[in-house]
C-alpha cells in the first residue's frame, strides 16, 4: 500500500535475564501488500503473553525464535483490509498468532495449528475474547486443566498465576469440575478477584511467612492437582503438599522470566514423587489444537450461562507493546494483557 | 522355642548421610513361638534392597520408618518351621517382606498386599529368586517400564543403575517389546554384562567426559523412555536428552542415598518438560501388588524360554548384612544383592 505505513516492533537483541526496551526497536515500512492466497489485516488488538519470553532467546524451545531484525512475534486480532483468498472478504475478523507486534499483518489463511487465522464472530463477543477466555488462553485453560490435571470431584486444584489469562479460567473451570479451587497470587487486589470468581482459598505468596505452610493451610486434604504457571519458589511450596497421585501440570515459568537461559537451580523432588506417586506433565496448548474448537464451544456455554467471569487488563498504542510486556512478566497486569491499537 | 536363639539386627540410630556399621546392633533372643494363625519361619535369604535406607529415616516416606530398637526391615524367603495357619504346613517355603533382618520371623500369612506372605514351589526356580526377578524386583521392572513408561516398538529406553536388580530387568524387558535399550553404570564389567544381556548400547557415568553428550551419542534419536533408578547428575544428563512426549520414571534414587532427609538442590527440568511435553511419574511397585501375579507369571515364562537372564551378587552370614546394605548403597555390588544364611 503506498503512502501508508506499517508500525512494526522489531527484535534487536536478545536479553540476557528480563527483557528491556532496547531489545526492540521500531520501523516504519509500508504496509505490504498480500500475496496469492493471503489477506492483510490492520490489527485492533494485540495479545501480551508469557510464552514470548521463550522467543526473545536461542536456547532449545518448543517452536523457532524470532530472528534479530525481525518482527516479535505475537497474535491479534483485526479487520480484513485486503483479500487474495476466496474465503475472505474485506471487514471480515481475523484472528491469528501469526500477527506480530505490529499494526498491519499479512496472513496466510490456508495455514493449519496455532498458526493459522480463525475467523470471528464480532457478534458472539467482543473481538478481542478470541486473545483471551475465547482464544489460546482459554485453550490453555481447558486441556491443561481438564485433560492433563484431570480432576475428580472433591479434588483441591492449587493454580499459582492465579489471576493471570489462563489461572483465572482454571480456577473457574476447576470450580465447574466440582473441585475445591485455591489461588496463588502476589497481590491482594488479584486475590480478592480470584475470591469473586470463586476461588474457594487464596495465598498470597508475597506475603506469607512460610509458603509451604501456607499452601498446607489452605489445603487440609492435600494438593491433588496443580496447575503451575510460575516455576520457582512457589512450585516448590506446592509440590511439598501433594497428595497420593496427585497430578502436576507445567504450563508456565513466568517466576523465572529474568533468569532464561539460565539452569534452573533449586529443590528437585524426585523423592516427593516418589513418596506420593504423583506425576509431573509438561503441557503446550498447540498439541490440543486439533480440539480448540471443542474447548472454545465450552467456554461459550460457560460464559453466556454467565458461569466464568474473565478481567483484562488494557494499555493502548502500538508503542505500548514492549512496556506491556515487561509488566506482564513482573506481575503488575491484572488479568490477561492486551494491547488495543487505533 | 527354648534354647534356640534369633540373631537379629536391630536400627539403634538413624544416619544423617550413609548408613555405617554403628546404625546397628546384633542381639539374639530365644526364637518365638507363632500365634494364633501365624507361621514361624527360619530364613535361608534375605534380601537386600536400596528403599531400605527410606526406612532408616523419620523423614515422610510412603510407609512408616523402622523405630529405633526395632528389627531392620527387609524381605527374605525360608522353610516353615512351625504353623498355626491351615494353609500352610512345616517344609512349606514362605517369601515374604515382613521378615526383617533376622534367622527366624513369625509371619501372618492372612495379610494382604507387600506386607504378606508368598508360598513358593521351589520346584520352579532356586527359593532366593522370589527375592529377585521372580519377586519384588520383577515387579517393580515390569510394572514400572510397561505400565508407567508405556515404550512403543522402536523407541529409545535409558536405564540407570543399567546392571542392578531392577535395572538389568527393564533393559531386557524393554527389548523385549521392541525397544533400543541403553544402559548406564560406573562400571566396566557391569556394562560388559548389560551388553551380554542385550542393552543396545552402554554408558560408564563415571568415565564420561560429558555425561549430557555422552547420552546423546548413545541415543541418536533421543530418549523416549528413562527409568531412573538413580537420581543426580546422570538423571539431569538423561533429562537433557528427553524427545517430545517422552515417559521419565522415577524408580529410586540410589545416588542420593549419602543425602538422605536433605533437599535435592540440583537442576530443575521444567523448562524441558514444557518444551517437549514430557511427563515424570513417581512409581511405587506397591501400588500394583494387585497385578503382582500377572508381572511373575510373564517374567517366570520369558526366563524358561531363556529370554532374560539375571545375576545376584551373594554374601555369606546374617552377621555381614549391614556390610551387603552399604555396598548397595555404594554400588560395589554386581546384580541383585542378597545374603545367604545358615
Amino acid at each position: 500500500m503506498q503512502n501508508v505505513f506499517n508500525r512494526r516492533w522489531l527484535l534487536t537483541s536478545y536479553p540476557a535475564g528480563m527483557p528491556s526496551l532496547e531489545n526492540w526497536t521500531m520501523d516504519t515500512p509500508p504496509v505490504p501488500d498480500p500475496g496469492p492466497g493471503q489477506i492483510l489485516i490492520k490489527s485492533k488488538w494485540l495479545s501480551v503473553d508469557p510464552y514470548m519470553r521463550g522467543r526473545m532467546s536461542l536456547a532449545s524451545n518448543y517452536t523457532k525464535s524470532v530472528g534479530l531484525g525481525e518482527v516479535m512475534h505475537g497474535g491479534g486480532v483485526g479487520e480484513v483490509m485486503a483479500s487474495n483468498h476466496p474465503a475472505w472478504r474485506i471487514g471480515d475478523i481475523a484472528e491469528s498468532m501469526s500477527v506480530g507486534w505490529q499494526e498491519w499483518s499479512v496472513l496466510t489463511p490456508d495455514v493449519f495449528g496455532p498458526a493459522g487465522v480463525n475467523k470471528i464472530d464480532p457478534k458472539l463477543a467482543p473481538i478481542e475474547s478470541s486473545l483471551s477466555w475465547l482464544g489460546m488462553p482459554g485453550v490453555t485453560a481447558y486441556f491443561g486443566l481438564l485433560e492433563v490435571g484431570r480432576p475428580l470431584p472433591g479434588d483441591t486444584v492449587v493454580v499459582s498465576a492465579a489471576s493471570g489469562a489462563v489461572g483465572q479460567l482454571v480456577g473457574q473451570i476447576a470450580k465447574l469440575a466440582g473441585c475445591r479451587a485455591v489461588a496463588i497470587a502476589g497481590d491482594e487486589e488479584k486475590l480478592r478477584w480470584c475470591r469473586e470468581i470463586g476461588y474457594d482459598a487464596i495465598i498470597n505468596y508475597k506475603s506469607a511467612a512460610d509458603l509451604t505452610a501456607a499452601v498446607k493451610s489452605a489445603c487440609p486434604q492435600g494438593v491433588d492437582v496443580f496447575f503451575d504457571n510460575t516455576g520457582g519458589p512457589i512450585h516448590d511450596a506446592v509440590m511439598r503438599n501433594l497428595n497420593l497421585a496427585a497430578r502436576v501440570v507445567i504450563c508456565g515459568r513466568i517466576a523465572l522470566a529474568g533468569q532464561f537461559g539460565k539452569p534452573d537451580i533449586g529443590e528437585r523432588f524426585m523423592g516427593q514423587l516418589i513418596v506420593t506417586r504423583a506425576s509431573v506433565h509438561g503441557f503446550l496448548a498447540f498439541d490440543w489444537w486439533p480440539r480448540r474448537d471443542e474447548a472454545l464451544k465450552r467456554l461459550s456455554t460457560w460464559q453466556r450461562e454467565k458461569k466464568i467471569r474473565f478481567k483484562e487488563d488494557v494499555l493502548n498504542g502500538i508503542e505500548r507493546m514492549p512496556e506491556a510486556f515487561m509488566r506482564l512478566l513482573e506481575g503488575k497486569n491484572f488479568g490477561k494483557q492486551l494491547v488495543k491499537l487505533g
